[in-house]
């Protein structure tokens, strides 16, 4: 049975990466006493360790190994120990060419950089199955392990393989969901441009076409390449299940990921772990924020490690700013406040070859102690173990946003109405204006659990599959508030339309249909009116014909103008509403606020702007995180006649509490 | 002997594309009776049906087939029945995968989209001459039956294919071109840059180079390909005329169209048929008009169909905006002032499932008798019952605009002064001061018959092929004006430089030669003078000197001030004129308009500003279409003392007439 | 023993490309006549003969080209003589298709343009060798050649090449280079991201990568390329050498050209000849200066010979702009004014077939003798023979900027903390404002000769390697004043960080280390301060530790505010200065005119803007080049009481000297 991650790790874990094969022996006690020196208590080791380890086909090499967990062991170190099948040595490819991924125009990628490998070729599973039964078989009772990470950010280069083995594959996926290929025909609508299969080995990729790709096949072609990851993944974790029962398994998620269906996978994970690389540029983080929640969400709140984030810089993008002094802090304590009870980072040491020599790291180039950047690593470091209490507090969100990777993948496709319109950017769009209002936030399949939350919001919500919408029309039966925004309820599971008028299948619960799509051109705007107030919304209009709701706002402009922009419907006990454009960010932020207000919802506590203030219960207590973003201090009015105390100062405080410049408090009570 | 289509269709065609293979029967019989409440009077069935018709190879089932003609005949809609080879089935490219189309680096495309065939593959045309045959047979004496729609939209996705079978097909109809390989090394000038071939078999595409190719090279197989799918249309073509003599045949024409020479097409087509989409974020639709002319031109003035149109907006731009309420009838009426005798649509019924599913059609997703796309089909199908009449009525255009599909082809080869002119943009500046003063234009090869007008236009005709200056001194030696603008008259057949001063065949015409290029920077202009008056030119500037014409206008700035501009020169009972640079638009109309005055060429009325008027003339009887662009009404003065009738009001008017915004009016007199 | 190319030219060389092969025989004696009257002394021949010399395997066709330089030596024009490999023959690619270069999807290029060879090709080497030594054995006695031009702009289109034999060549470079494939592994630091090798034949091409490659593996590949296509020269000069021992040999470089390491190929040069195109559209040619001083630099202060421009325009840009009257030769005169002793062109009489028919010459197609081209060439062509004394004269720098090919390939590779950094625009920086205020600069390789200098600028020399700084340390120990800018010092020749804090080797000279790298987003700026004056920066600051060096400039904004940017420090009898961001050009010019004020270098005489005033001395003579790119004219005070000779006008000049606009001037002393 495997145990419990708080049991495991019963504090904050704090660490990151570590790549002792890189370096000489020499380096390796020096590395342990500095870790100990900043309060690192968790290393992940051996990521990409595969061809140290396996140097010829069988023959495995661990010596290194053991001598690196020991003396990370000696110094109180543990280990999040990888399977080290990120990137296949040199020799499998030379040996079995027909393990590498094929790009669309057939060309194999190669050895070179990392992650060439096919998820479908049957010789890599195989190699890395023998790996990680060796990795486990030799580590099962070594005392610094305590947790497997598995592979490493599935799929982050390669989500798509066209080699032959991968269109057998394919193949076969297709016959286990069709099983006969007159579904297939069906399910993928080919009467339309005469593409009707006899035969499953007619079937190509949706690849190297002359024009549009039928859209039901490469959806599916989606889902089979995350099933086929996916299935790499399961393959690891049941040998290391097999061989330590105990000991929690996962792989690390990424930021603003769309091949992986994270709900799914994290039904096979022991532990949510992600890697998050915001961009300084971007500002203020909420996105980094968003995704927290997201990732909190995963497994129903429970709470995640922050796997990997950098000190100071990355080096991937086209300019890569540097963290301000005290960003990192700053933005780690926004993690733990949101769900993480890990806080790590790529890398330990900075590398001195290789294509990420320039990413920060815990201990830079210059080795030097009194670097800005390694101290700060180890403020945090020690700070943190005064929050071990905090380990497995959860949220306490009354607001949800269903996301769905089905959903992402289809409407993303080309040949819609509108083909610049982001998923993501339409769920950043409502995420944003609960953040700003310190609105805590869950999110949740369009399947999930919705009976905690006082309100649920659909952005974009293109695909309803079978029966989804009864599972909304409950939710709004029993007494929630329901937004939907526009083109959502239009098409199936196959992408296929839902007939019989738009959004169909949630005509009924909306109170309304949409006649016609009215995209907008790139620079242009419309006004909607809503009780005299006058906002720009852009992007889409819906043409609505009221069945039931009310119109709160009317566009103002073009030919149709006097039509219904945004409806409410009474439905049961609770009331459905439709936002038929895309409002500017003021114009959401006040009807939201309205919202919020009938049904209840609000922040922890009132707050200046650019304060984030984030709650955790545990038990009886909760922490509220107060983190000021601001350059400038701020204070803040606490509940009156309440003690709280302050964990990071070890005080008292009640009444009122002032916040420094890019600083930050966690109270609790 | 085939008939005319005034014979087969004496009313104005109203219908669209039908692809009932995409919904069960039971919706077959619907469709009839809402054709019919529509007016509709002929649809295009099959388009896109091999794989249904020929489930296998040579098994052929008719019988939905069979049943959809039956139904649409009883209910009194005719059928343009499709040849169905616009894509092959999927077990074709299986069991011979040489019927792929391939891209330039060697890969070929696959099923999944459509139009994956290669032009060349003698299988394909093998399976493709099979197919007609059969359907030839079959429907040859079916009541329904009204014409034969050969393929579709011919290389609307693959203009060039790199196959092996096309590189055979290639050097073939280079051997028929030349003859001897000496001749091929001559009119290719492979002396440059070592490019001499001893064999036939040495020949390569034009792709896969290190840098430029021989542009003599590239603009034959450009002409090549344009042969070789002309030839797959010519196969079809004589299988139908072999089997259904009187039945007449066409394919689909599209817009803005650089790879087939639709002039050469024209004349083994006994309808011009073509497919416009204007972007509504153009405004104003003058390219959708100059289209309308081309299209009337490419068989001497012969009515044209509109095949494919959409009621609302499509889905394959970036963005698809909506067509305003009235302004699909509006650019339908345009349609048929300029010669169209068919409004058709992509497509009756918006597909449920598939690449297009978002293109609008007559028949929306909602199945909506009251939605408003359908009742603006409803009315306008109705409407042109009134117009009946008019069918095979011709233009009356004494403006002719010389267009040249080799000279589009070879003017937008890489290597040139200035490489980012557009020979059609080139064009669209000319036409569009015509048809912002009503003037009719017609559009003439430059081999065609200019006897008929006053004016012709030659923009930016770079390619003059041996002798066509001869053409083009006869007409204006007999009173004609020519207008040619920068860039004219630069090289032969073989895109080799006519040498003796540009431009070497006109210089006797015009008067003048031309000592340099000065190509303008991106944002670089000049101005010109005229007649005290200055302007605004941009993009090239010609070093002109005078060889007996006058200059008319000069530049004022740069290195070149004072050299001629514009310049006229008297030849025979005409004059020719030559404008060295691109002027600004007003410029042009004032320029123009001038010319047209001298030339007493003028509009049929005059109107304020977005108001289009245009004549068609039949037996003894003028139709004037007067089309009102703007949102309010608009009042035109009629000629004095004259009595029309308002066709579609059947009522009488005189002295003047007052159209509503959006709006149109047709009278005749 | 080669002969000087002073005794084999000892006037100003003056002609251009001529290809005969492209005319018929009548044309040729045309051309040798209009060549006389232009002043042309010699003529590159035979560049891109092959498919015309060799039309099949290994017969030879002479015939031809001994008439072409019968021709040519009885109207006195010099030949250098091409040796006809710069394109291959269509027979060789199809007999031999592993000739072809293949681009890195493996498909290889073809026939049609031109340079489609692979370097690494021993068959290729093969054909070559055998052409060579026909031409050689055929043409060592012919009194037309004056020299050997080997191929034709090296690697203009290909410095890549991914075939199989490349591959293999590939391979055996790294076995020379590193011996044991651990080695290998060590220097390429392939424990990074599991990319050890066990043998050789595991290794592949740094492409077709799922993400960033390795950094050493990418160098190497650059270093291979540059070695092999190298290679390919030295066969052909080895051949030359052998048959003609005293005829000098060279090829032709190019302008901002990357791949190949131009200071190792002038070490088995004769002569460096490059080809030089600025684009009117940059203004005054600065650009063009500046690799003027470079090819002089390449074999220590040599003179070159400027083997191709344009006398109008070129046609290879998206918009070729042709010179203004004048422009060609003012820019031909700073070609000589900066050590060009041959001013030549491409081409001669202008192509009528071809990709580079519209490529400016110096007979234009009109072949009109009065066309302002050719007058321009002309004046020139006589105007030259005056200056004949001039050929072998110096320049007389005291300034010397540091070039490094091997730095420009390391420093741009991906995966930095700034991805935009461009290695030439540092250099330009600088460059530039020497340049504005005519102070003389030679380039050098960072082990070049520094004792002739008195200041020495570094920009962004990333990479030093083993030992490199010592040098610097000489220079600056015996006086020498050393400017090093931000990014310098930061890794070794295998791009692996110099441990122990930035920049490693440079921190002793410098006084000074780089806690971290803060690299500024696209239209961020800061501001630094200097002696109370504020100046704009942008791109990167450095964050800096003094250590014994002094600040003179510090950040005002951003985290770092009051940090050094700018730091001096005395070291023996000189001093190093490390500047820490990127100032703004006003900013650098304020600070360089200070360090060349305290150095004592200054120009040759003061002038007004857009004045470019350069020396080249000779014996005991100094020539002093004037030359006016303003419109108007301007006069220049000259030393007092010094007698100049105006070598243009034949004339005594004194005090001062008027040059009209776009004008120049030679005096000499």
């Amino acid at each position: 049975m495997v145990k419990a991650i708080e049991d495991v790790m019963p504090q904050i874990a704090f660490g990151g990466d570590y790549n002792p094969e890189q370096w000489d022996e020499s380096v390796w006690l020096e590395d342990a006493k500095l870790m100990q020196e900043a309060g690192v208590n968790l290393v992940s080791v051996a990521i990409f360790s595969w061809s140290v380890i396996e140097r010829k086909e069988g023959e495995f090499d661990f010596h290194w190994l053991d001598r690196v967990l020991d003396i990370l062991h000696e110094h109180g170190v543990g280990v999040s120990l990888a399977t080290a099948t990120a990137s296949p040595p040199a020799w499998l490819s030379k040996d079995y060419p027909e393990i590498l991924a094929v790009q669309a125009n057939g060309v194999p990628y190669q050895i070179g950089s990392r992650q060439h490998y096919s998820p479908n070729s049957k010789r890599f599973r195989y190699a890395v199955k023998r790996l990680v039964t060796e990795m486990a078989n030799r580590y099962k009772d070594h005392p610094a392990l305590k947790m497997w990470h598995i592979n490493n950010e599935y799929a982050c280069h390669l989500s798509e393989c066209y080699s032959p083995e991968s269109l057998e594959a394919f193949r076969d996926w297709l016959k286990e969901r069709y099983e006969t290929i007159e579904q297939l025909n069906q399910k993928w609508g080919t009467n339309f441009w005469s593409q009707r299969y006899n035969d499953w080995d007619e079937i190509q990729f949706p690849a190297n076409l002359p024009t549009f790709y039928n859209p039901s096949q490469k959806l599916d072609y989606e889902r089979f390449m995350n099933d086929a990851i996916f299935e790499l993944y399961k393959i690891e974790k049941e040998v290391l299940r097999d061989v330590t029962p105990e000991v929690p398994v996962f792989t690390n998620f990424m930021y603003e990921f769309k091949p992986l269906n994270y709900f799914d996978w994290a039904k096979e994970m022991d532990l949510v772990t992600w890697d998050s690389y915001p961009d300084p540029r971007e500002g203020k983080p909420y996105r980094h924020a968003m995704h927290h929640d997201l990732m909190r969400s995963l497994k129903n709140g429970q709470p995640f490690y922050l796997m990997e984030q950098v000190t100071s810089h990355v080096n991937w993008r086209d300019i890569n700013l540097t963290k301000k002094p005290g960003e990192m802090r700053l933005w780690s304590y926004s993690t733990v406040a949101r769900g993480g009870d890990g806080v790590m980072y790529f890398q330990w040491r900075q590398g001195r070859a290789g294509a990420e020599k320039f990413h920060g790291a815990m201990v830079p180039h210059s080795n030097d102690p009194n670097s800005r950047v390694y101290q700060e690593v180890k403020q945090l470091g020690q700070e943190l173990k005064q929050l071990n209490g905090l380990a497995g507090a959860k949220g306490t969100a009354k607001v949800a946003i269903i996301f769905d990777w089905e959903n992402w993948w289809a409407v993303e496709h080309e040949g819609k109405p509108h083909n610049k319109l982001s998923y993501l950017d339409q769920v950043y769009h409502y995420y944003q204006v609960c953040y700003e209002q310190n609105i805590a936030v869950d999110f949740v399949e369009p399947t999930g659990d919705l009976s905690n939350y006082q309100v649920v919001v659909a952005p974009m919500l293109y695909m309803i599959r079978n029966g989804e919408e009864k599972h909304l029309e409950e939710f709004v039966q029993h007494g929630g508030t329901l937004i939907v925004s526009f083109f959502s309820g239009i098409v199936d599971e196959q992408d296929h339309i839902h007939l019989g008028g738009y959004p169909a299948p949630l005509r009924n619960l909306l109170g309304m249909t949409v006649e016609e799509f009215a995209p907008m051109a790139d620079n242009e705007t419309n006004t909607i009116v809503s009780n005299g107030e006058i906002s720009i919304v852009d992007t889409w209009a819906d043409i609505i014909r009221l069945e039931g709701a009310r119109a709160v706002a009317h566009f103002k402009e073009n030919w149709y103008k006097g039509k219904p922009a945004v409806t409410v419907h009474r439905y049961g006990k609770g009331k459905s509403i439709y936002i038929g454009t895309n409002p500017a960010t003021e114009c959401l932020a006040s009807f939201l606020t309205g919202i919020f207000q009938q049904s209840g919802v609000k922040a922890p506590l009132e707050a200046p702007k650019n304060v984030e203030i984030v709650e955790r219960k545990k038990d009886h207590t909760t922490y509220l995180f107060i983190l000021n973003h601001n350059d400038d201090p701020v204070t803040i009015s606490l509940e009156p006649n309440k003690q709280y105390e302050d964990c990071l100062q070890n005080s008292s405080v009640s009444d009122q509490i002032t916040v420094g410049g890019t600083d930050v408090t966690v109270i609790r009570f």
